[in-house]
């Protein structure tokens, strides 16, 4: 029995859910939203997808935080996207206040978090300090995807075939690990490295200002994540699991296996050059959140 | 090898090429819309989950009808929503005129055509007047689904095990086919069958007031007419298939067996007082779209 | 909550309860057998396929029949093969006095029994007649899927192109629906008819004489027989339902629609010849029956 | 476009293609074994089974070792069982001579190698000697999922949340590798790791004797290596890939993620005695091997 809470349903919230829901995975699932009739509209969407997929997961949308009770895993994507002439801080202060959210981890001790939110690592990092609970940021596997996807493009070689990752802290600043970048198994010689750390780190913007943003993409990739937990796949992805860093947990992405049990990371199989990026990543992380911190000045308010 | 062509890529067109990709059914797909980059965003998008799901379709988004041609199936979801003092009319008119597309049936002959664009049902019919090519509407089926979603919740039942049915036109007055509905395999007694159509008709409004439209129900039941069709599942699904009615080629759902080969209708197997509501509708249908038809005083401009 | 049974574990039960298990289809499967310690080891050798495929479904292997209770389907494929110096009445006779078993229908009242044990359809019949439960016989859905793959073979398409079934009794007088074979979707001109029906008859015997027999055709078809009524999923396929011949209830396999509800047939649809083959297999089955049941004396033994 | 090549299709041979061709992941099969007509009507056997399942993939089966030419992938379970008074040398010996063959490696340069065929680590190894050619042994995975199916029969929890690895030697040396058991993603206090370590070494001896060997288990496991190569899905999986030790390649089972590149081992995570096990293993496979290899006078025949 698989009970699984998704907590905020905007667009994100609801690719996930769908795209997770729809692999049959999950025995009961929440879809939690603040907004009224909303996620019990939504319950009425997935309900006919579900009926012509003949999948029998109990579903219930709710406005009710009491709902989010004894999960296995609960997905954190609740938050606000970043507007014109918003600060990153300014994101990072709003959502940490409605991401340290005691109601949750009251209602699912134990449970496997798994933060979408934006600025995900650092969200995941806050909801670590405030809660005790495990959590586990989605990183930096929507990156490798990426960089698989447009290597395959231009080389013209099925997806299937692309190996390679992403690392350290989602958005502008994460790294290819070219050490793990193969196709067909092997290394390949003469790929033009800048050109796709370019695309890896430009298409989202650009997709995002021709179609206003698309949930495909990441929404498929979390909802492997998910899968790859709830049915203890022991794949290696590129997320960010907890780890001590001076006084602090942080959260930066690295090759992990992802299962049941989440780890061993996999950075000393990485080459030097990629160890080196992914440390220089974490100290700019840590001094980042640092400063961050300071913008929340209580422990914030509830989801509910 | 099967080519699939998706006309049309908004909201509806994107979750429906979405939900059939994911399932890995194509060896090819093409994206196409006239809005300018957004195809080829799509198709970036589209990329990074087919990476995740390590799907190896190959997939162009494109502005150049001619990318579309030769495909085995081709779903067109062109056109425009209504808009607030819209008539139907005024919609029918405005999507023939996007429906009616030489460009289409020249370059992809002896194709299945899934028509998606509202009024589905007449938009089926008036392309198929013009281009003599084989056309399904999507119909009922997302009706039929919804049908199936309810009674699963009301009578606290898995989903799996509801049967039933609605056919005539799609919309407001699409009827369930009561003799069709079973619950495990077994008629029901005492269902509250006012507040099950009731819920039928009113449930795709109420989504949309809240939500501002869903998608993911209608894009994955349509997906599974899809993968009906390509994978030759010779399954019964309440689609409308091309039927001479008098002087028209019309379409009105019925529950239908769909395969490479779409066909037969089961309609001799349904109730006495069922058949009387499809005969009802037929005409019904008739007597509308001659009206209609008058509204289109040209055969109409071209997609691209 | 899907709870199957399979009674009779030898090669064919096998493989129909693998490739029926590892879909994923089933909450809860007992496995039963007579032979001492024999499905335990079946079931030890399942939950490690299980396990590789992270699936978890409870599973028993059990020689008490008690452990068969509840089931919401029974698949039957007790019963001894024939051996050499061994008239089909012969088989007849043996097998419907384990057929005809009293604890099944006792114990699971109202399950969907599918029968698998030969000669199928007789063996369906004849447990029809002495448990008054529904029961049908997977028929000539294995002929079907025969026809499908020569044709795929011979004309070099994909497979998943190739419609068609076959009718009447399972085995030799088995018949080609001729009206129902279609390569993409079209009728095909200059068919091989007489190598086709040669090649649908001889294959099982060519398959025996060579290998000593193989379940994975019939295994895999089976299962798929069976997933469609777990699931629901209105498939056409050629199985035989219970029919009302003059006195006696008989099993001529014929296009079916297969959920929950299995039903209506599709003979009305298919050709006057097609049609006319199958009334005479009817009048043939009914002959030949009558004439077998005088070998049952008694009601029979107990599998148990 | 994957091609595959399963070279004998014995009962292992046969339930591994099977598993792994019902996924649908290859374009093109070829089963290839030297008995005549035997390989060929396994074809038409698998043939129906796609057809059921809409799989289009290309297969034919053959005796003529050219049709086994440019494989990515070659499963090799050609050889003999262990008959009774056969010693392990012998065994060794027999398949030695089998394993070792010209005609695959210049037909398949580059391709993947999975060797299955017992002692299935040390016909790696000769393989490995042989052919210069890149070849793992399924090794100790058929062992994980046995770990994994008994503490989940013994602690009654589904088998998805059950972690853990065997490593070392296949067969009656291979070893629990404790660090990695975990149940729902935690270390679990008392198990009874005699009574585990008993049933992993005992329960392939338990189903032979009652069952006359199964292949179910096995089949599906090695099925699901070679479906996590092909699709590149970096799954952890304990399995033997080539390593040096002193003058020779061994293949010694470990913790591996396997994708369409192979590695790395996770042996650096493990605890100090798990490893200390392993250091064991690749001694005493060491000294075995070079007895072994005395068998082998000759470089020995050649499959076709």
């Amino acid at each position: 029995m698989i009970k699984a809470s998704f907590i905020g349903i905007g667009k994100i919230g609801q690719t996930i859910a769908y795209s997770a829901m729809t692999r049959g995975i999950f025995d009961e699932v929440v879809l939690y939203d603040i907004i009224p009739e909303f996620p019990e509209k939504f319950e009425h969407g997935l309900r006919r997808a579900l009926a012509s997929l003949r999948i029998d997961t109990e579903v219930i949308g709710t406005n009710s935080i009491d709902d989010v009770t004894g999960s296995d895993i609960v997905v954190i994507s609740a938050g606000r996207p970043r507007r014109p002439g918003m600060s990153r801080r300014d994101l990072f202060a709003d959502n940490a206040k409605i991401i340290i959210n005691k109601e949750l981890p009251k209602r699912n001790p134990g449970a496997v978090y798994v933060m979408v939110t934006n600025p995900v690592d650092m969200m995941a990092s806050v909801f670590a300090k405030y809660s005790k609970e495990y959590v586990i940021s989605t990183g930096d596997q929507v990156e490798s995807m990426r960089l698989r996807a447009y290597i395959s493009k231009i080389l013209h070689v099925p997806v299937s075939q692309v190996d390679g990752f992403v690392g350290g802290e989602h958005g502008e600043d994460a790294v290819v690990l070219w050490s793990t970048v193969a196709v067909n198994g092997k290394q390949v010689e003469d790929l033009p490295k800048e050109q796709i750390e370019k695309y890896v780190k430009s298409i989202p913007g650009d997709i995002i200002r021709v179609m206003g943003g698309t949930t495909w993409g990441p929404g498929t990739i979390i909802a492997d994540i998910i899968k790859a937990i709830v049915l203890n796949e022991n794949r290696v992805m590129s997320i960010a699991v907890p780890r001590q860093y001076e006084d602090e947990i942080i959260h930066i992405s690295i090759p992990t296996v992802v299962g049941s049990k989440i780890g061993p990371t996999l950075e000393d199989h990485l080459s030097e050059d990629d160890r080196w990026h992914l440390i220089a990543a974490m100290k700019d992380y840590y001094s980042v959140y640092k400063d961050m911190l300071k913008s929340i000045k209580t422990e914030g308010e509830i989801v509910s």
